[in-house]
């Protein structure tokens, strides 16, 4: 590891200018001696904790490669079917591909990244193993963490369970799940799957929840009930939940109020085209938010680039988030907010904290986040890993 | 004006490379000899018509004043009301910023603008006339087309329609309206003053009209009726149009049919947080479609850069289009869609045509869209005004 870093002229969240030492990869308490630390010139920019990446695919996306065309036709299924025939035609390679997207990420400032990694019968434990040697090769460098996904469904697909309780055994971190009615048709043995691994393994949830309406609303009172039943509070996340979305005020107001009781934290990508749960509505409930770029740039769709300050933009944007403190907000969710899904731990700016950090250009936090510039600085443990929108490390 | 320019190796709208000569200002037929035009290698970038951007307000964008720290209330008439204000105190010039928003558009590769621009009683024709003096300075760099905008009403405000018609009388280009029923308060009478100033001066006419659900329905009713009284297919835009999204389709259906019918045009912002007009049915109703940044860094919200290639991907992600020829959709609004609202003549990428265009990076035009790279040249009249994302022209 480099040496000691003294950040001058640094505004922690826009705050007023000071400096910031960091030592042996973590930040000194303030006024502790620099000693032979290296100064580094901050101009006043803005210094944030680290970006949190708290829902993306590294697996599949198809950066770095040719362009794809996009023909697939409108469902669900159309997308689901076509990603496994493509898989295999265009030659996604999960280790090559996730190293590439991570290290964007960390380009734009992200310093960790929950994945979600496809488990099926026909790719078996592929994506996995290939993803794990990208998180295991830049450990240090940019935090992955894996959630075993069963993409293609687990009790349509049989063979699927063992394969998810395999990749749990082998290390992932986090056990997914997807649409328990809709993609797997049987809600109770889904996600009697789903927490029974958890609780086997003493590992958390992630669960895809694409779900509209009454649907999902009812697929989110079997997740409550379970997170309850099993004392899992506070360790299972809902991806996407766009019945949270749903227009019923009331019937909304009461499945917010099982989420907070359940201390279940919702993850969304603030898809413009969906309805989406609340942020300040959620935010007021107590219930932790954190955001992701969901598939970047893959044969699901062409959008997306890893940069989670675009992502708190695009949250603004689809929440009507106007004034400073609500764009402020939106950053939040994009920190501090996926740290918590993440359960890491001393991540922050306070003193004894990692030296996870971004340093973002703007007089405010909102300028930052609508401007979204090349982050002039992005590092991890103490150290510097991006400079100017470049990661300083290379893709294989 | 310079010399005449040869453009080597570009691929209209992603097809096929080829050289295209630029001669006297316009699009030269294929095989025409190139004589003195001075090559210009293009490294099979992607060659398109100039964006157009077709609906923004140029008089009162921050760009490049001091970030303004949003902490306005929730209501319309609270942006309205806080805009006035701020207007004296912050001092917004509506020359200056005009000029700074245009060039910054340009960059981004819009060769043409059109400028809702307020009149009101308190700040009388001074908006005018600013973005008038910028119109007339920046002539053969960037057109922009100024819209009348009665942003604080119309009748509610006595004193305005005289204002109104005064900015007409003046060279504005474009007859405004907002919100007959919302701000108004007086549908009938909003209306018969804005298309009975429209016949007067022979002019067309672009009403904002936010109005949600049967009240916009009801006003954009009225504003048909008008239209075919009046015989003036063709000649009206809607902006906005959210009642055009609600969640009513046989309603929808038949607002289309009535859209359709009077030929007017409708000019979205594809705002993530609103119920909006969808693209596809209006594109297969034949309805001219055409979008906008709306305001760019302004007192109402601190989004937007006046980049219509990041609208069309905003477009693309509102609308959930996910497939190439769909994205060629959004691109289409965002230049074609725009330059037929603007009844802009000599258009497009046939021989003949102005040479008004922009160079797109990307395999396709669908990865162009999504990737936003910087513009690599922009050309005005057949004359280089801006390259690598920078006008070659300063603002004031």
């Amino acid at each position: 590891m480099a040496g000691d870093l003294l950040l001058k002229n640094v505004r922690p969240l826009g705050g007023e200018p000071i400096d910031v030492l960091l030592r042996e990869g973590r930040i000194a308490p303030a006024g502790a001696p620099g000693g032979a630390a290296e100064p580094v010139e901050c101009s006043g920019a803005i210094l944030a904790p680290g970006l949190v990446e708290a829902h993306t695919h590294l697996d599949k996306t198809l950066v770095g490669m040719p362009w794809y065309r996009n023909e697939v036709g409108p469902l669900l299924v159309d997308k689901i079917d076509n990603e496994r025939a493509q898989r295999r035609l265009l030659g996604i390679d999960p280790e090559r591909q996730s190293a590439r997207l991570a290290l964007q990420a960390l380009a734009f400032g992200s310093t960790h990244i929950r994945s979600h990694v496809d488990v099926d019968t026909e790719l078996g434990l592929a994506a996995i193993e290939g993803v794990m040697a990208t998180r295991d090769r830049l450990a240090g460098v940019v935090d992955i963490e894996i959630v075993a996904f069963p993409q293609s469904g687990l009790l349509v697909r049989p063979g699927t369970v063992e394969l998810l309780e395999e990749a749990m055994r082998m290390g992932s971190q986090v056990v997914g799940g997807l649409d328990p009615c809709a993609i797997d048709r049987d809600p109770k043995g889904h996600l009697d799957v789903v927490f029974g691994l958890a609780e086997r393994f003493g590992r958390p949830v992630d669960i895809h929840l694409h779900e509209p309406g009454e649907l999902g609303a009812f697929s989110l009172e079997l997740i409550v009930e379970r997170t309850l039943a099993l004392g899992m509070q506070g360790k299972v996340a809902v991806s996407h939940a766009f019945c949270l979305g749903m227009a019923d005020p009331e019937r909304v107001a009461g499945l917010v109020e099982l989420v907070a009781e359940a201390e279940i934290a919702i993850v969304t990508t603030a898809p413009p085209s969906r309805p989406v749960p609340a942020v300040r509505q959620l935010a007021r409930a107590g219930i932790v938010m954190a955001a992701g770029s969901d598939g970047v740039r893959d044969t699901w769709g062409p959008y997306g680039n890893g940069d989670m300050l675009e992502r708190a933009m695009l949250l603004g944007l689809r929440n009507n988030l106007r004034r400073d403190d609500e764009l402020e907000l939106a950053l939040e969710v994009c920190t501090a907010g996926g740290a918590r899904v993440m359960a890491l731990e001393d991540y922050g700016l306070e003193p004894g904290c990692r030296a996870d950090l971004v340093l973002l250009e703007g007089e405010t936090v909102a300028e930052a986040v609508v401007s979204r510039a090349p982050r002039r600085l992005v590092i991890k443990g103490g150290r510097i890993v991006a400079r100017d929108g470049r990661a300083l490390v290379e893709a294989a």
